[in-house]
């Protein structure tokens, strides 16, 4: 019985503000069957992603946005159920962007099989899938660190900063994370090897900016924007590199922020900021997801994850993800 | 009796605000003698550039602030009255930053004879000077221009706007500029070449950008910031390459100006903002004149210059500069 079901989380209004419970709905539609040339994949985790708060506005954005009703969009690993396609066999264990939902059918565009060797397999939502891809290709290619470079790292503990600074440190650049609890500033020193951390809740960030950084900033992976931007622009060194990966802190606001203009500071450093998407290397995965499976295998990459079990409580988590609350990777465990 | 004395503006205060008369000081010194390895020039020409503004703050700089009390800084043309040096000769015309001064005694360092060929001289502190060098370098090495890109220019008829504009068709783009008065947007487009021009005074610049862009923005070489640029950035391409040269609607503020935070935009578009100083161009400065040389011997570069006379005339020039009253290159002609 419960096999002939489809679980699915669908967008049912669109948020001012801070996404709410309501704007989600949770539906059971009959389970899809897959055609000639297509495969039914059972969903095992679903990843949470700050760019899915873009989707859900009627704006344009690098993506068409999410229609009213549909399921919302999102990566996620799954097992092959059924397959009436020669690339896939049953049983396989995959990765692609089926969504909110606990089974989807698919043709396997955009799906690839994941090695389940390297790490566990919800891994490849993490550190081995987009937010890893995001880290080491915004650092490596838009950053251009070089050892020695004193780099800033916003949201540090997320999903995508925690690579970046451990990246970092292969790269022999000194290494800065803000980030918003104790225990996340903790975590990012002592567990992933930082030099330092702040609490952007509780320290004044432009003072320990300054404190940290005795010779200024050379790069800063920005994934918060806001005033720990501000305090990060006014220390940029000549020919700074600043990559715009994410701006969490901007995108729940019903009006913009306003802030004091800032180009003025690029003209004396000279600096550089730079918007990316990590599609744009999509061609280039398979080169990042070698070396950081390497990095992890010799132990210099750690990751950690916060998950919470159950697709019915995706709308929560993601809400909280936006907040701030995850601490890690934020993934539901959709099923065994 | 003339002959002996040397006629000097000072910074006698540091303005708050836009400069005032009262921030300078017509003061009337001993010639200076030149020493064995020096020599005497006669300016004749002296340039009035927005950066010098900023030398009037007791701030951080790419430069070391002017001191009260001291010449105001400015690049000029002159002639050389006595040498003893071996590398310049009494009648060279010689261009350098020597000040705002009728006289001045230099070591030769930072000083490059003429070629009285080209062009009239003054023109060495236009689009042979720094601001063609600005243009030359910020457009073509900053911007990356390709055929058929949309070019956007703010203070498109100023010293350094104007170059780009016209080496942009060079180029085979198609370029907009913005301006001050409807005078200024015709003679970009009627004498300059310009595809179209915007009276940002009069316009409505995001709704004329829209209307003469329908491709969008690929190049935005920014002099002056504020809500001309928040327009442009509204409709940057994929791509999209935004070089900061100046921000001189900052320059004058006694607060930094609020405005909604825009960073946000450049992750979509992929987009680059980068600022950048001509001196970092340095080396090529040859390679970017003989360019210009050429092209303005195709007529494929003109250039308008605004020139007052009398170096007393100075600070009432840069002042109107800096409001935008100027009409091309800003020059003060010192002496024949």
């Amino acid at each position: 019985m419960s096999l002939k079901t489809n679980t699915q989380v669908v967008l049912s209004s669109r948020p001012s503000g801070f996404p709410e419970q309501n704007n989600f709905e949770v539906v059971n539609v009959s389970m899809p069957e897959p055609e000639e040339g297509q495969m039914l994949v059972e969903i095992l985790w679903l990843s949470l992603d700050p760019y899915m708060r873009g989707r859900m506005n009627d704006v344009k954005s690098y993506a068409v946005p999410a229609k009213i009703g549909e399921v919302m969009i999102g990566g996620t690993v799954g097992r092959v159920l059924r397959s009436r396609t020669p690339r896939f066999s049953s049983g396989d264990i995959v990765e692609g962007p089926l969504g909110w939902q606990t089974h989807a059918v698919t043709d396997g565009i955009g799906i690839r099989k994941v090695n389940e060797s390297v790490a566990p397999v919800q891994a490849n939502l993490g550190i081995l899938g987009m937010p890893g891809m995001t880290a080491y290709f915004g650092f490596l290619d838009v950053c251009e660190p070089i050892p020695g470079d004193t780099v800033v790292v916003s949201a540090a503990s997320g999903a995508v900063g925690q690579v970046v600074g451990q990246i970092a440190k292969v790269m022999g650049c000194r290494v800065i994370g803000t980030a918003g609890s104790d225990d996340k500033v903790n975590y990012i020193v002592q567990e992933l090897g930082f030099d330092a951390g702040i609490n952007y809740k509780t320290q004044n960030v432009g003072e320990a900016l300054r404190n940290l950084c005795p010779y200024g900033i050379d790069v800063y992976f920005d994934n918060v924007g806001g005033l720990v931007t501000d305090a990060v622009l006014e220390l940029i060194n000549v020919g700074a590199r600043i990559a715009i990966c994410g701006q969490i802190s901007q995108y729940n606001l019903k009006e913009p922020e306003q802030a004091p203009r800032s180009l003025s500071l690029l003209i004396r450093s000279q600096a550089k900021i730079q918007g990316f998407l990590v599609f744009s290397y999509e061609n280039r995965y398979q080169e990042a997801r070698d070396r950081i499976a390497r990095w992890i295998d010799e132990g210099k990459l750690r990751y950690k994850e916060d998950v919470v079990v159950g697709l019915a409580n995706a709308p929560e988590a993601f809400i909280g993800m936006l907040k701030g609350r995850n601490f890690g990777k934020a993934l539901v465990k959709v099923a065994d």
